[in-house]
């Protein structure tokens, strides 16, 4: 019903994450109100946008390479900033998880973005997950925090990470750590509204 | 925290209708992972836009002009059917309202997108709707239906309208019968918790 | 866990409407709390409820005889009322849909209480309704409200009812007229959120 | 609108917590379909309510009295099992925050309820609780565990408990230890959803 060129439009904001034809047409009729100039903007940052911003070759952050006295960083801010521990690793699903965990201001080490989550074991889900590159970075690091989501999948991918690193680990003669997050009460929770195993964790997490 | 690129698109995201920051940075990060190919074809959608898609001269619907006798099109597909019906005209909100009643299949007169409603009569307000155009639109129009949403906005822009037409069709010696969309019990609706005015106008409309 | 007669009263509170076990429990510790004046009138205003209240004889609703020049009524306060319509019938699902018609103030005749809805045709379900009764409260009434929720179980009951009440008003030499409530937009509603049917009836009862 | 009966039983159950007059209105309805034996069985269960169940000397949680050697308990069922560890008590706000934690079978020590929150530190407020009792069960007392929910509430109420708890611990020449309940994520939460504080939790109490 809709003309060609707002019919593709719909449909290729539709494959947005969240996005649904309804509102992938609100987005295009919000587009029809902007002037040139605008649409201009939003068009140009969209296509630079794969020419400006690298994968970090250490941690797969997406960053705007930066001038060094090597030429451009291949590293980004975090993995490249002297002040940080490296030999902390924190193992994350995807790449706003980072910033999260940077907001909380209580992590100093460097990330992991592992790209995802298994749900079952299955070898093509595994494959898709950055885990050879993963098994290259534990070389000296002392500690391994496993922060996937406490979701069944975050919780599989989590165990399938820890069998997999410790005897690795223990190969190299390499005695690593591995954590997961603390389970707990939220702030602003209730008893009884909690489940009985973080309540459970809650109990031994009591300090 | 994010790279100047990724900033600058997220907040051009975030000015999208119902599109906060942490789905702004969804999408720059869904964008991250899509081919080369893939954003250059979402990148030139946006941009060509504005060059494809033209507001109706009639009744200012976006569509893409196509070529007839004369030349391009000015008005689009629906005010260009000869089987439509030139004396019904539906005035309503917004684009989104047309193919919401399109898909009735029920109506088959012109439309006049309004462009927004008026919560209070303001001045100002009153100078965005193309009201103007609206008056120009009624000469040889037989029914107007005012469809503007069953909100407190909706309802005071119809009754704006209505005291606006009523005594211009008087005027013009062109007896106009001004009606609204029939209130009722939506499918699926429970008497139970139906408001007063909705299930009185269900009784009125008993049939 | 909890002691005998706080379990056994939670049961009984989880039998009622919309209450789970969680909800039972709170309002057993409520009603710890309270004095023992308010446990022993909230105790009393229970187990007199079955000897106060009665079925009203036409339409079923519950009520409290009053008295009358006959002795105590058996027709509640609307049926007995001589400024009501009685060739007027609503029929209704269940109690509380006759106080939600009754607070609109448009409706002057007569209710029937069906006592529920049938979602197939079976002859089970349909046993548990008053069909009897009301095939014999039709005599002498000139318009049949059929005013079942608009869900699909609402409109199987009533497409039931009008096959059944149709051919038997004919056979009675009665005309009635068989209606059922109109559908339209409610107050509030938005009609990008309208599904089609609703809409379509929205447009057909313009006004 | 209704008979006095019913309205005044309406009243009744609007006062339980969660319950508005509508609820209230089909929990009457309810009950009219009900034998006359099962309504019998409610308000006798409601009215032997006070007569059976007291509240325990030691913790306030509500129970039967049982027989023992000397005659009926004046302890619940926790406070008198010898097997519970006296040394360590649970504080918490409400009876049913004591269910929620025995069922995650982690907890073996005994309680204490303490009768709600205080949302300030208004005079008013804290004489509502339990205060002057919970003084009096900490003599051998080797762990208190403050376990109000974490909202601000409960927050409050924690920080005024553990100011007021430590130095009279101390006064005593009893080493108490106060903890409170791990923070940390909830199973099922997503990293993505924390706020700042739960997931730095979350990190410190990594293991």
């Amino acid at each position: 019903m809709h003309s060609p060129s707002i019919q593709k439009l719909i449909e290729q904001f539709s494959r947005f994450p969240t996005v649904g034809p309804r509102t992938a047409a609100r987005f295009v009729f919000y587009l029809l109100k902007l002037s040139k100039e605008e649409i201009g903007q939003l068009s140009e940052s969209i296509s630079s946008l794969g020419k400006k911003v690298k994968l970090c070759s250490f941690c797969f952050k997406p960053f705007e390479p930066f001038d060094t006295a090597q030429g451009k960083s291949i590293v980004c801010e975090i993995c490249s900033d002297a002040r940080r521990d490296k030999t902390t690793l924190c193992v994350i699903e995807k790449e706003t998880d980072l910033e999260t965990i940077e907001k909380t201001k209580k992590y100093r080490g460097l990330y992991f973005i592992l790209g995802g989550t298994v749900s079952k074991l299955m070898k093509e889900d595994i494959e898709k997950l950055r885990i050879k590159e993963l098994q290259e970075r534990i070389e000296n690091v002392k500690e391994i925090i496993i922060a996937t989501n406490p979701t069944t999948e975050g919780e599989a991918t989590a165990l399938y990470l820890e069998r997999l690193l410790k005897p690795l680990a223990i190969a190299r003669g390499n005695p690593v750590r591995i954590t997961r997050l603390g389970r707990g009460l939220p702030v602003g929770g209730e008893l009884e509204y909690a489940d009985e195993e973080t309540l459970g964790s809650a109990l031994d997490n009591r300090k």
